[in-house]
């Protein structure tokens, strides 16, 4: 089940890596590049970071046709792309939560203690989306609006939770997913988000 | 021979990552800085990436003082570079190659599969200018401008291809040089370019 | 001692990186990962270049809890931090030199080559900064202002001649931060800057 939610989520990010790169007026070398990167990057920094070598994608080709045809597929239907916009928005929170629960389970196998678990979720769910805006010379995105990367870190910590209490793992994923995507899509319904750092240093204290 | 092309590609690849820091002000340390990573930082990405480690560079100091001088030998003579314009694009272009062929030599002694062979070629060619651009704060030129990622990727296409029908090493690489640099040239004197992905969401749909 | 430095210099290194995502408007989250990376990103950089795995902060987690604290407490206490500037660049000035130090001796450790082991020192030191701002979308502040990458570089260099000539490890730790501290400081007090490259090619030379 997992796979194909994970399937379904890498082809999720990367339509969304696509249409950032086309609003940067990218070139089809680019969206494909881009494409790819807002998909597998979160994985890949994950690998690095736990020095989990040989890094995901290389072992699966069939990854890297995904997530560059998805790319390159976005480019032809960008424009019908905001009749979709809810239906894309559910993928996306699906493969957020998809991203952080697989994120764990890899940190989990090699051993790491629990906060690098919890962060090897957080960073496979949101560094995909970094890396796109940090290619598209922006802001990152997922630190500012509603709650996104909170609801990875409420997913990480609610599965490890569950987990610890010996629940089955099929319940768990269940409740994992139903947990994030109603937390995500009341957060994008309502507007909610976390309080924002504004500061402003003034001409006397630079 | 491929050894003194590539040393040639990281002083062309250095100077370019110098002029990319003289155009944000920067210092003698962060020229230095950029000349070091736009030439060597492709082939350290991918390393990393391919977990191959030590990674190049750490392995060959001479590297490091080479890219290094030749970003502050660039602060010296910029104010001629432009006489030098074509030169420096065709030494840049030679670098292009050289890289992306090395890159795929990389991948394929470890044994990789094909599409990661062919995108350790791509890296290596693309992402020292990537990480150019990135610290300099502008929107990657590679993914912008005329041919120059595809040229990579078609060059990785052509020399993989020879290689698997059992052509001559020497002679697979002139042929892929020779190719390469025909279709980076022309793409400069045309403008050749790859399609643009321009998406402008409405106000309606955000 | 000097890991009571390490503490102090991550914890410094993370309010600034509170600071600069206060400036930029991202929420609660945003400060406490870019928090996190500034104070351990440089480290973090230096172990996956010198396939040092497992990275270090992996295996202290306690180090997770500090910087992201010391980036949330950044937010309480914001408005009065520039009472404290005088302290707060003391201490920044201190974890840059730890930080140089500390780099040096890991890659010492692992056996690279000298030149390798000064890089590992600056990019301990820097690329904290570094990577703060690539994520805050600005230039690199550390390539352009007052003394900074430099003192890290003077201060690898020092140890490491100390070092050779056989100089007692803790008098040298004492050497090094006195002779980093000074320059650093008197570089802020005086505005002692590198020299700046500054190329703008203009219309005929593109």
């Amino acid at each position: 089940m997992l796979l194909y939610v994970y399937l379904i989520a890498i082809t999720a990010e990367a339509m969304s890596g696509a249409l950032a790169a086309g609003k940067r007026n990218m070139d089809l070398f680019g969206v494909a590049l881009i494409a790819f990167i807002t998909a597998l990057g979160g994985g890949t920094v994950r690998d690095i970071l736990l020095g989990n070598f040989p890094v995901g994608w290389t072992q699966h080709p069939g990854y890297i046709y995904l997530t560059i045809g998805a790319g390159l597929f976005t480019m032809l239907v960008a424009r019908f792309m905001h009749h979709l916009r809810q239906l894309f928005l559910l993928l996306d929170a699906m493969g957020l939560i998809a991203f952080t629960v697989i994120g764990c389970d890899v940190a989990l196998k090699l051993g790491y203690p629990l906060p690098v678990v919890v962060m090897a979720g957080v960073i496979t769910g949101i560094f995909g989306g970094i890396l796109r805006d940090i290619l598209c010379n922006r802001l990152p995105q997922v630190l500012r609006h509603e709650l996104y990367a909170s609801v990875s870190l409420l997913v990480a910590l609610l599965y490890l939770s569950l987990r610890h209490l010996g629940v089955d793992e099929d319940l768990n994923l269940l409740a994992s997913f139903a947990a994030g995507l109603v937390l995500r899509l009341a957060a994008i319904r309502w507007h909610w988000s976390l309080p924002v750092f504004s500061y402003a240093p003034g001409r006397w204290n630079g």
